[in-house]
Order: C-alpha cells, then sequence, then structure tokens
C-alpha cells in the first residue's frame, strides 16, 4: 500500500466558522463536498479536538467560507495552525455575524461563503462527518480563483498539519524535517538541536515528548511535518 | 441566496468502480476526501440511482480511480453520462482485478487507486455516502497532474449531469441551452426544434417529457444543463 496514493484527492480550503453563546470558533479544513442538489445539502470533515467542532456540535450550525487564491499565509496560519482555545483567531478582522447562524462570515478575506445547518453527524473515529443543509449563500468576489489544496502545497509551499484527515504519519528514522508553526523553526534531524543537547542524525521521533522549539518554544506536539511530495 | 456559490467547492474527479458477483460497475464522482489518517479511511458521496450504488452496497467494498488531466473526454462520457445497467462501460479497456476488493482498476487510464472497504454508509436523500476503510493503494503515473473538477469545466468545458450532487436544476424560463450526452446536439431554446414541432422561444421547462434529441433519440431526461459558470 503507497499511502501516498491518498495525496492525490483533490480538495479547496476552507476556514469553518460557528458561534454559540457569544464564543465564536474557526479553522481551516479541506474537507468539504456537496451531497445533495434538493435540498442543497453538503458534508464536511472535521477532528474532533478541534475546538470549532465542539462549537459546532452544540450550535448545530456553521458557515464555511471559500478562500481565494490571495489568502495571505498568516490567515491560513492563523486558522489552521493556532487553537481557538488560547488565540483569538478573529483579532485584526471584521467578521459579519451570519443571518440564519450567527457563524461569523469572513467577508473581507473570503471569496464565497455558505451557511449551514447540520442535519446529521457522523462519527468516524478521530474525525465527524457533519451534513448539514445550506441555508444561505453568496459570492463576494466573483473574479477570484478558488484556492485549491494543491496550489496551497507547491506554490505557497503549505504544511498539513496533525489534526487534518490528510496527515501523513511519521516513518521512523525518516529524515523528514518539522517545522514549528509560531515561528518557523525547522528541525532538521541531520543537524539535531545542540542548543538542548540533541546530537546531530536525532530522528524527531526520538526527541523526549518535553521538547520545546529552540527559538520560541513551542511544544512539540505542534510542529509540522514538512511533507515531500 | 446565490447557489452559484457551491460551484466554488473545489474538486477532483474520479471513476468509483466495483464488483459483485462477477458484475462490475463504474461511474464518475466528484465527491471524495479522505475523513481520518488512522486509520485511513474516505468518505464517497453517490447518487443511489446509479448502477454502481447497488454494486457498492452490496459489495461493500470498491476502488477509487484517480483521473489525470490528460483523461479524454470520452472515458468521461462512457462514464459519466451512461449507465452500466445498459451500457458495457469497460469495452475496450483493460481493467486489472483489485486484489483487496476486486473493483475493477483501471491502470491504464488513472494515475493513481485506492481500493477500499465500506465501513459505513450514511443515507442522504438522493445520495449516500460511503464511509471506507483505504486497504490497498498505489500510484501508477507518479508525474501526472489531477484532474481537478474546475478544470474538467473551464478546459474541457465539461458539464454537470443531473445526477451528481453539484447540478444545479434549471431556473424557470431560463435561456440556458441543454446538450444531448450521446451525439452533441445542443437545445437552444431561441432555436427551438423545427424536427419536432417545437417553437423558437420555447424553454426546456415547456418541452414534452417525452421529446427526445431529433438527432439520436436520445431522452429529453439525459439531457445535460450547459452550465453558464
Amino acid at each position: 500500500m503507497n499511502r501516498k496514493a491518498l495525496h492525490k484527492i483533490s480538495y479547496g480550503l476552507y476556514i469553518v466558522t460557528a458561534e454559540n453563546n457569544s464564543t465564536p470558533g474557526g479553522c481551516i479544513i479541506n474537507t468539504v463536498f456537496q451531497i445533495t442538489s434538493e435540498p442543497p445539502r453538503i458534508a464536511i470533515g472535521l477532528n474532533r479536538e478541534n475546538h470549532t467542532h465542539s462549537i459546532i456540535s452544540q450550535s448545530k450550525s456553521f458557515a464555511v467560507n471559500v478562500l481565494p487564491e490571495e489568502t495571505p499565509a498568516q490567515l491560513i496560519q492563523t486558522f489552521g495552525y493556532k487553537t481557538s482555545r488560547e488565540w483569538d483567531k478573529f483579532q485584526g478582522l471584521t467578521p459579519q455575524k451570519g443571518e440564519a447562524t450567527g457563524a461569523p462570515l469572513l467577508l473581507n478575506e473570503t471569496m464565497a461563503w455558505l451557511e449551514c445547518k447540520t442535519v446529521e453527524s457522523v462519527d468516524v473515529g478521530t474525525h465527524t462527518i457533519f451534513i448539514a443543509e445550506v441555508v444561505n449563500s453568496d459570492i463576494t468576489q466573483p473574479g477570484a480563483s478558488e484556492m485549491t489544496y494543491k496550489y496551497y502545497h507547491e506554490v505557497l509551499k503549505g504544511i498539513t498539519p496533525p489534526k487534518a484527515p490528510g496527515y501523513t504519519p511519521p516513518e521512523k528514522n525518516s529524515t523528514d524535517t518539522w517545522v514549528c508553526p509560531v515561528c518557523g523553526y525547522t528541525y532538521d534531524p541531520q543537524i539535531g538541536d545542540s542548543s538542548h543537547g540533541i546530537e546531530p542524525g536525532t530522528p524527531w521521533q526520538d526527541l523526549p515528548s518535553d521538547w520545546v522549539c529552540p527559538l520560541c518554544a513551542t511544544a512539540k506536539e505542534y510542529f509540522i511535518q514538512n511533507r515531500d511530495d
């Protein structure tokens, strides 16, 4: 089995947002497809550990904000690699409350949006599939091109966070490098990390679990594997 | 609500195949996403009316064949606009039986394939979401680019068949044209169809349900709306 075949599935890139009891949440997802035409329903996949997942579970509604190719990397980093539990992801943005769901619509940052009400949620292990009816939608940038996951990887050199379904677990003794999502420091097994006494040749898996970024002290668990394909 | 916002969701293009009791089936889908990494699971959406749907319901397994950009339009027409009930879609092809599922793998026509075993199926009205574990997979054309739905529409001028989730029902009195999937004849409401006594200015909706293609007699229900976006 060649797991890299799974990387040949095509995706777009979206910020899914939701609000419950005045608590907003949002995160990057690529797992969205329309499932029926009448009524218009979509399915999205979301990691159960995401804060936005718990908000959607309560509000039973969400918005899908479609990202254009021109999306700044900073916006993807904020919504993709940080958690709403510890970080105000909407800081500096001016989201508009969706009329049908109350979910934050990022009108200035996105090219289209869909307000959705959940009709069913399916537990699939680490992730949930929310099936939802699209109750309101519009295009905000008619001329823009949709950001695809492929464009994100190939042009923007984006990386897949561990909570994403398309994340590939590291192979043992892999020489892949790992990137700090906060400051951009790269851990290269061939170089090691002398500031923490880590010898050159130490694979990522052998770093202690309490190892942190030597530049900004971000925990090891938040590091992102540099995918080589 | 602007339903065209739903067209901003990005997709790839795939042939999903399956076999049960020596009966093979296959059809074009765009609705595929990976839902978990461990174990590797994907979700696909399929119209209940598709012959391939009934085969998968019985075999509880299928293969996703990933189409490259170079896919000939003829292959998409065969698997997208015809039914396995009346047509041998595999005629002239040399599919290989998947070891894990028995599903036909189109090794020569596709760039990657995934053999999958269904773990759950979710009824969503006209369509079913099959959630399945990827049990075998490989890349057959490492240098090829995945065909995206956008590429199919913009470059190949592809059209969305009525059974697809992304199909937009015609607006009343729309001046959109309709294409015969078999011979390519285009019904233009402004021209009508004099061979059947249909006056110029007759909207698609007002054509009798037993109207057929004036060139090849394909039934009205198989015609495809030319999507204008």
